[in-house]
């Protein structure tokens, strides 16, 4: 009997050009001009369930719809496994920084150009092979699967969780997997040890009723846009330490072995700036930048609006302020209890003369995965099969919200498994998958269901 | 024989028609659809003249065309004064907030409503109905007179220092009088004891080299919005009081008896907040407000742009921040010398990681009058004939950059006499000018052509 890795490996070039059509599929959820293309996606994410074997469904929500793949016919003693992932890409704007087509794959030095090669229709693509590749020669999965793939990841989800809670039974399942994240390097796999929670909020400063001459009021009136930049400028000492009190209070700092995994990591300070283009200074110098990207909470401004910004000098002393401002959170930190602080620390700083409003506008629970146990261990075992390496722990400084929800919601715990690498410029031009991840990814999989079969003990 | 005064008073209501006319004139230089308005409220102005009794000409320039219109015949004893002017008007946007429509002057509660009512067509306008009294009830003007009217001084003017060098003799005067600006209060009078500079720059603040997402990055990579705030904090001190090094040293600060008269003029705070809307906490804690507005220079915010700042919360960690920054200066002070304080203070200010950079986009020398001799006693006694009320001594916050140059390039002094009330809104929507300064305005300036014939000297 062939082994699934060895008809993945045989079927590959088919799998290459099914994985071209999918990401053909101009399916941008943000743009309503694009709703018949994610529509089509998700057709498409259906199809290939089918194909594979899995019965299949397309659910409706009021956004774009939810495709499910189901194969129940392990057994009652096998787990069931939840895979989660999302056929709908970020727009590809813009266009001209592209060095091919977004929507049209081409493979240069080793890597998948295209929207959505990584994030995530390359990775959810994975599974699908995977379950294939075991349906195709054995019959059967060793664990019962739900797939969940949906199509509004990317603008919010903001139908997942309500489709959750109503399809609570439907979607039971002691693990959640999910390969939407990046790999620590090429060549060494890893496994995410917790994602970071958001708090994301508008600062309104408002000065005058209207906007006023610059010449007839400055030095009276106080400005808003001043003073704002001042209120933005005390969210930070001058250390980097986030000077909002009570801020660091709820952290729970990761174990001493995570701590001390990520001291062991390689980082090397120059590669990176040299791929961003600026030094990594941000944030809290008492911690090193990889501590500070998973383990610590950041505070950053995403966007800042005030007065006239066109081309030249108009003498505007601006009516009001605008600052976007959004916090990373730590396991331990909450959105709610963050903007409680954030609250009290405006009231604090708030300048003579100028008024300010919070507005909340989204958030998101930090999570922190079960390290110790079978899950682990099985995600570990098969990721050394298929990279020839273990996997190191690593942490994402993003937020993936509904990590915490299906967790809430199911029950479940999570594995965070992801294929992509540093730099894959998954919200930007140019994004790209690696071959070898994309070939490997697929290998993982195939053994991971198996290991989690068995609980994670099998050697 | 008919007193000029009279004559005025007599053909009043031709008066009001004809400014209509003028005021109907959409004449907004910022805008190049409006460049055949613009031409026409220029040949408006120079057959207005003409009819007068001036002998005019157009003169155009790369831009819009200079008015002039002259008056010789005072003899070579009288002196000569040069009237500026400017018959160009700010865009009316946004057109939503005008109560009625900005091009169709109206009159409710004493005040015509109009772009270009106060600033400066209205005020214009004064003076060729003042030099019209003179001229039909007299045959003759008591001096002789250029007037040099304008249509790019919205736009900040950039042909006329070019045009008055190049008419240096023709226009050569001992005396400039301009009225574009404003009364301290309704029946109060006022001269102008001085005006502020303007210093106004860009500074751009990059980060990583383009947008980043927050969470992946966030609390690594300097953020040049939180930077470019923190900057533009440490330009106050928690007094309101600039905090670049040097930058109060070179001020002339004005005379014991100037600051008498300041403190002497009476300011209600309260009906202030009410018409602006915030309270008069803004600048140096130290000085009144009055003396801030006046005498002190001051540090506004005009703009600030940075990220993402539609709808929603996108996670984004920008690459750049820019605001608009612009200085007022007082005597002492010049643009050049606070741009190097203000490059010499971001060197010392700049955040690792992120690059500053200092773009200087305009600049207005301050200007003092002098204030003893004949010239103010004039102007003085022209104010008390037609307002009942000896004028105060103001300042204003705002730059006329044309002033220097006149007293520089023709060695005049200059008279800076203006009739708009506080709150006239003249770079706002509802822009107004008062009927009673309307009317006032015009005897005002017949008064003080003859007062300038004396030299200031008769009772």
């Amino acid at each position: 009997m062939t082994h699934p890795v060895d008809y993945a490996h045989r079927e590959r070039s088919r799998f290459y050009d099914e994985l071209w059509d999918f990401l053909r599929i101009p399916s941008v959820s943000a743009k309503s001009e694009h709703n018949g293309d994610t529509e089509r996606a998700a057709e498409w994410v259906r199809a290939q369930l089918s194909q594979a074997g899995l019965r299949t469904e397309t659910i409706a929500t009021p956004g774009h719809p939810v495709v499910l793949g189901e194969w129940r016919d392990a057994g009652p003693e096998a787990p069931t496994v939840l895979i989660y992932g999302h056929y709908d890409v970020q727009p590809p704007e813009p266009l001209e920084l592209w060095d091919s087509p977004p929507f049209e794959p081409a493979i240069r030095d080793g890597r998948i150009y295209a929207r959505g090669s990584a994030d995530d229709k390359g990775q959810l693509f994975l599974h699908i092979k995977a379950l294939e590749a075991h349906l195709a020669t054995r019959g059967r999965l060793p664990v019962n699967v739900v797939v969940l793939a949906e199509g509004e990841e990317e603008v919010g989800s903001p139908n997942l969780v309500p489709f959750v809670k109503a399809h609570r039974e439907r979607l039971a399942a002691e693990t959640v997997v999910i390969s939407d994240s990046a790999m620590f390097a090429p060549g060494v796999p890893s496994l995410l040890f917790s994602l970071r929670g958001l708090a994301y909020f508008e600062i309104h400063a408002q000065g005058p009723r209207s906007d006023l001459h610059s010449g007839a009021y400055g030095g009276a009136i106080p400005n808003p846009a001043n003073a704002l930049s001042r209120v933005i400028s005390t969210l930070h000492d001058e250390t980097g330490r986030i000077a909002i009190e009570g801020f660091y209070d709820d952290i729970e700092p990761p174990s001493p072995e995570t701590l001390e995994g990520i001291r062991s990591l390689p980082f090397d300070a120059e590669a990176y700036a040299a791929q961003v283009g600026t030094i990594p200074a941000g944030g809290e110098s008492a911690y090193s930048p990889l501590e500070r990207l998973w383990t610590r909470p950041s505070c950053d401004v995403n966007g800042m609006l005030s007065g006239y910004t066109g081309e030249g000098a108009k003498t505007v002393l601006p009516a009001n302020a605008m600052a976007k401002v959004s916090f990373r959170l730590v396991p331990g930190q909450s959105p709610v209890r963050v903007k409680e602080l954030l609250e009290e620390h405006l009231a604090k700083v708030a300048p003579a003369g100028v008024d300010l409003t919070l507005v909340e506008l989204h958030g998101g629970r930090p999570w922190r995965a079960k390290l110790e146990g079978p899950l682990f261990e099985a995600a570990s075992r098969a990721l050394e099969r298929s990279f020839g390496a273990r996997p190191v722990l690593a942490g994402e400084g993003g937020t993936i919200p509904i990590v915490g929800e299906f967790e809430e919601i199911l029950g479940a715990n999570s594995l965070l498994l992801g294929f992509a690498l540093p730099g894959a410029n998954m919200h930007a031009p140019n994004e790209w998958f690696a071959t070898d991840c994309f070939e490997r990814g697929i290998d993982t999989l195939i053994h991971l269901y198996d290991e989690l079969a068995q609980g994670g003990n099998s050697g």
